[in-house]
């Protein structure tokens, strides 16, 4: 294990939180707020430590697989644990468990909170909070990697243990250059966001929150009802925004590339298919709820895009939604977003090379001679990719069990519980039940809460990092 | 497509399905029961279309892997519709919905019932809902199959998609003799159960009544409070019998053989921990709701072993305990019973493959150059067998999802459709909420009822026989 790199790394990190930091600060002083305070010395801290850890350069830089793994996780927590630091010196939350939960489900873009009301917290406090997803969508250490003195090949281990999805691929040969296109993407669909949401009427504050909320597909919003009391055509505007935001960043460089084919592949094709089944189910289903049928559709629609991208804003209580819409919203929390995206959730590429290694066998069954791979767009399916897939759903329902489990200590009810861990797993924030969109986590034992905490990173870092820190052979010699 | 070969099976299991129906003819004629005209007539019809289909001999006794699986999924809906006639017939079931899922519930060893009451039911539908489970225990067709004209090969392809597990191992070369070891042993634990409960006290055709429904790991009982009234002395016996069913024949076989070291496999002891830790769990969670330790322990054991083995028995209204226990029962029936027993669930022996190809998964990531096999008992698992296994998995959620999404457009509580789906799928019998240890299923609508009856065919014959059935490929020419 390559230690110096390790400490290198998260000195670097921690240097780059305290520049983060400035942005609530400077909200803080236009909105003369003592939350400043909280910012302040919160940024010092981190700076401080961050000089510390980063004055000596590593001399070795070969990083190998399990040291990207490591660096990874270890940097979420990290950054979390400094990123609480606020929450907990402007007395916005009521112990440090709550700070860190607050600030996880911010950077793992879960969005689900333990402030009852959000309405009083400094305004200082909600930009950090939306601004935590917005940092946490495309991945940390995606931004520190640029400054790290590593060469082409170790940042790959990097980028993979940080970006969603099964496969990682390099849009341009160096991986720099990869992220930093993505980055590019990011921020221009953002601004593109914000400009929109100004043009719709609404306040500077309040775009820029939503915007980064909605690019970050976190949820965290600044109202105590999330988006019911905006107009329809705003929230007509973050339903379109969030869906954006839940496709592959590649397919938009392939855009950009005039390279249409390849950008609409058949992951997006699905995740379309499957977003317009669910708002059809929906919207029939609830149509006798509302006054008109384009009412229904409009919060079906919503609904739908905020939970299949794992955003988590509402609307609506789609808790007191009838049994059929509950369903289906549960499910396609665990669907998730496009590989590559901002977005939660196992992942619909996932699913898609599940449901073909389903189709595969069938036919393997009834016509054992003709064995075929799997193919997606065409191309093979490497057999590495599909037996990491299967790894991937075993260890989902494991975490998931075991932390069901966990919870069921607290005498809660099997739903609230069950959707719970579902909505912090998939990085969704809102379940059902006692942690329904008109409710939020603060009720849960400190146990739990870092129960959620765990699921929320692993969930973020799609288990394996998470786990490969607890896992004893890392730390031998191989 | 060989359909001489499907017809002269179904015919022959017609056939036998009429010889079934002696027993409960028999008992009727006892107890001078007016149901015996329902069972002389169902089996008067078996007999005659039985009669029919097999009186020409297939020329070509060829059986292809398709083959096998349309003649196992068609044989098990045959002799379930068949098999319904005298609830039907008797007046004991409202419609033939009701009586159909009273049979596939009974075949498969669900245990999962449409009476609000059954101790009004005559004697003769009790037993013959109990003997449906025997018969089902072991699967209907690997006993016709002694008496069809098939060489070694191809009756395998049956064995395969009857018997529950991953793997179908041959105790010795021919299939046949395999199939008649294994029946002997079903047959001789039950005469053992059987008689152990006489010793007990207890009355004979309640001792048959119970055997037949234990040794099936079915769960049908004669008394509306299933096991509750019973000494606790016949309760701790039934637990013990759930236990020795739930564990794969085989070993039986190999301990007769005095191979002893290789009947205690490493499915065994994983069960036996989960069995254990279970009962733990729970007897500590429950204690304070009973008078003693013990008290609490002989529940805690019946229940874990009665959802374990997926028999679905119980004394006491478990859906009352507290979170953790009701969760920890929940997990366990989808785990289920070892593979090559009469129980059902996902299997432990396919639970340990998943775990195992976990294990690997995360010594990959931190080892990537030492890339090992998954070994079980220290042979190496077929790599289609892995491959089985995860297709099966992505296979339960897919059926699962479906079931659930059928299941909610009738507006009940998810608690109650989602332990619906996990129970009859899993063949266990009982769930939580609205068919809890205390409801039943009664209430559900048709359409619900078929999918429920669907889940418990597919359930139990492991899914991919019901698939195929459904696969278009299966009838093209390959």
């Amino acid at each position: 294990m390559n230690y110096s790199m390790i400490r290198y790394t998260l000195g670097m990190l921690l240097l780059f939180e305290s520049v983060f930091f400035a942005l609530p600060l400077i909200c803080a002083v236009v909105y003369w707020e003592s939350a400043f305070f909280a910012f302040l010395i919160a940024a010092l801290i981190s700076a401080g430590l961050g000089l510390l850890l980063s004055m000596k350069k590593p001399e070795r830089t070969e990083l190998y697989a399990r040291d990207g793994f490591v660096i990874v996780s270890l940097s979420w927590i990290a950054i979390s644990l400094f990123g609480a630091l606020p929450f907990f010196f402007s007395g916005a939350a009521d112990s440090f468990i709550d700070a860190l939960f607050e600030t996880v489900s911010g950077f793992t873009t879960t969005g689900a909170s333990i402030f009852t009301e959000v309405e009083p917290l400094p305004r200082s406090v909600l930009l950090w909070r939306s601004f935590t997803h917005w940092i946490g969508g495309m991945g940390v250490l995606v931004f520190v990697m640029a400054f790290l003195p590593l060469s082409g090949g170790q940042n790959m281990h990097i980028m993979r243990a940080e970006s969603p999805g099964p496969e990682v691929s390099k849009l341009v040969p160096r991986v720099k250059h990869t992220a930093i296109i993505l980055y590019v993407i990011y921020f221009a669909l953002t601004v593109i966001m914000i400009v929109t949401l100004l043009c719709s009427g609404m306040k500077f504050f309040d775009a820029v929150n939503t915007a980064f909320s909605t690019a970050g597909t976190g949820g965290f919003g600044f109202k105590n009802d999330s988006c019911a009391s905006f107009p329809a055509h705003q929230q007509i505007i973050i339903t379109v925004f969030m869906l954006v935001f839940s496709i592959n960043f590649n397919s938009y460089y392939l855009v950009l590339k005039l390279k249409f084919k390849d950008a609409f592949n058949s992951e997006i094709k699905a995740f379309i298919l499957v977003v317009l089944a669910a708002i059809t189910v929906v919207t029939v289903n609830i149509s006798s709820m509302f006054e008109s049928v384009w009412d229904a559709l409009r919060h079906a629609a919503f609904t739908v895009a905020s939970l299949i991208s794992t955003t988590g804003f509402s609307t609506e209580n789609f808790d007191l939604w009838p049994e059929l819409s509950r369903t289906v919203l549960v499910i396609i929390m665990f669907i998730g977003a496009c590989a590559g995206s901002t977005g939660g959730g196992i992942k619909v590429s996932r699913i898609l090379i599940l449901f073909k290694g389903m189709a595969r066998e069938l036919r393997t069954l009834v016509h054992p001679r003709q064995v075929k791979k799997i193919t997606i767009d065409s191309r093979p399916v490497d057999r590495e990719v599909t037996r990491s897939v299967n790894a991937y759903i075993a260890t989902f329902i494991l975490v998931f069990v075991v932390s069901l489990i966990a919870l069921s200590f607290e005498d809660r009810d099997l739903i609230t519980n069950f959707t719970a861990v579902t909505s912090t797993i998939n990085n969704v924030g809102p379940g059902l039940g006692g942690v329904g969109p008109a409710s939020n986590f603060a009720a849960f034992s400190p146990f739990s809460k870092l129960v959620l905490i765990f699921d929320m990173l692993a969930g973020r870092l799609e288990l394996f990092p998470m786990l490969v820190l607890f896992y004893p052979g890392t730390y031998k010699k191989s």
